[in-house]
């Protein structure tokens, strides 16, 4: 079933209508060609999840009607928060796209020593919005009831005080080679719900020794993902898919 | 540094030459431009890993000499083998791709009921080959100590019956939307190295539950992967680093 998220109130009483926002109007009855009677879910600001059948629309303006009314856990019970120094091409958009289908709670992207790509400030709101836009996309077909945050943060010191954080763990490659292999189940071990994860990750350059050092001396852990090389858009979706195994499935 | 597989047996002793591989010796020589004295890491067929030295080289052929002669842990204690309906686009080589970075052996690609896609046996060799190039590429600079293999199965039940598998899983969307969590747990704490597991995934239209019978009946175990609903292409992702998060880091 087609799924929207709305971003005003509205009511979630089983019977009562409600007005489909105009995005989703085009979408479902313009694209999805949905006629009277046809449902979709809508994910509420409160991330209930409401069944809704199209009452009537004269094709700019819907009315639905609420049939079913849920709370479904879909989301990782410990937020996490992916920071990536910025890589090149496509690879921001990959990050968000595999990462909020694997969970992720927000994406935040960095200006590092060793980063390759840079984001003029001229065109940084161009990308966020394409980023939120494409993690949208990736809620609603994974069907989470959040969208995941982007944000960008001009440097790792502006990083490490604006964003909040339990715990923190950096995917260090010199950990994984010195074969450490416990710091990340480790921190796993040490949190509970709903306490909030960042998780650092370098540019393909990776991070300069001073940034590890700057990282670790906010309480963040350097941690190894096991003994091959991923490159920096795999990484991510490592550790997301780690955390939701040791949260939602051991 | 950069890495080639060897595809004959050489000398492994350190300070004895060998032959460097024709293909490497194009892109080390060629397109790294390589000079006497400068080093690179050469895998063995019994997947050892030599440093090796440039000696002498015309550009078209070139000697090395061993330096160090290591055997690094660097694969999934338990072997995974990758099996996937044939889906759309490029989606086959980002599996191939990824997967070897997060550790798989082999990857199956199989034609099934509800697959969009469809292999036509007059390109069915090129492709094979070319993913076969996209796991040799993966596998050096993930550093990895062997190549996935891929291969092809005409259908489910000549996959059942060609692959050796110790253990399967199949991930299947209506287990996770029944909250199945603990499957994939207990198949993992049943196996022991070097037991091999098969993982089998569907193409973006799933598996039919006349398919999914089917797999079961050959010992194959459904499980799902969390609560969200990821793409057929990120679902092998999930699968392999939860099996390195379980047998490399808890």
């Amino acid at each position: 079933m087609q799924r929207y998220f709305l971003n005003e109130p509205v009511t979630t009483t089983v019977g009562q209508t409600f007005a489909v926002p105009t995005d989703s109007v085009k979408h479902w009855v313009k694209v999805m060609r949905a006629q009277p009677g046809d449902a979709a879910e809508f994910v509420t600001v409160d991330h209930a999840v409401l069944v809704a059948k199209l009452v009537v629309t004269d094709g700019r303006e819907a009315t639905a009607q609420v049939v079913s009314n849920q709370q479904p856990q879909v989301e990782l019970p410990l937020p996490v928060t992916i920071a990536c120094g910025l890589s090149k091409g496509d690879k921001p958009e990959q990050i968000v796209q595999r990462g909020t289908e694997l969970g992720a709670s927000a994406f935040v992207f960095f200006d590092s020593q060793w980063a390759v790509a840079k984001w003029a400030a001229s065109k940084r709101e161009r990308k966020l919005a394409r980023l939120a836009k494409i993690a949208q996309g990736a809620a609603e077909q994974s069907h989470r009831t959040m969208i995941p945050t982007v944000s960008y943060e001009a440097s790792l010191a502006q990083l490490l005080t604006n964003v909040p954080y339990d715990a923190g763990v950096v995917a260090w490659e010199e950990s994984a080679k010195q074969g450490e292999s416990s710091q990340l189940v480790q921190t796993l071990k040490q949190m509970t719900p709903p306490q909030r994860l960042l998780a650092i990750f370098g540019p393909e350059g990776g991070l300069t020794p001073d940034e590890v050092s700057q990282i670790q001396a906010a309480g963040v852990t350097a941690v190894g993902l096991g003994p091959r090389i991923m490159r920096a858009e795999t990484a991510p979706l490592y550790l997301l898919s780690s955390v939701s195994f040791w949260c939602e499935l051991v």
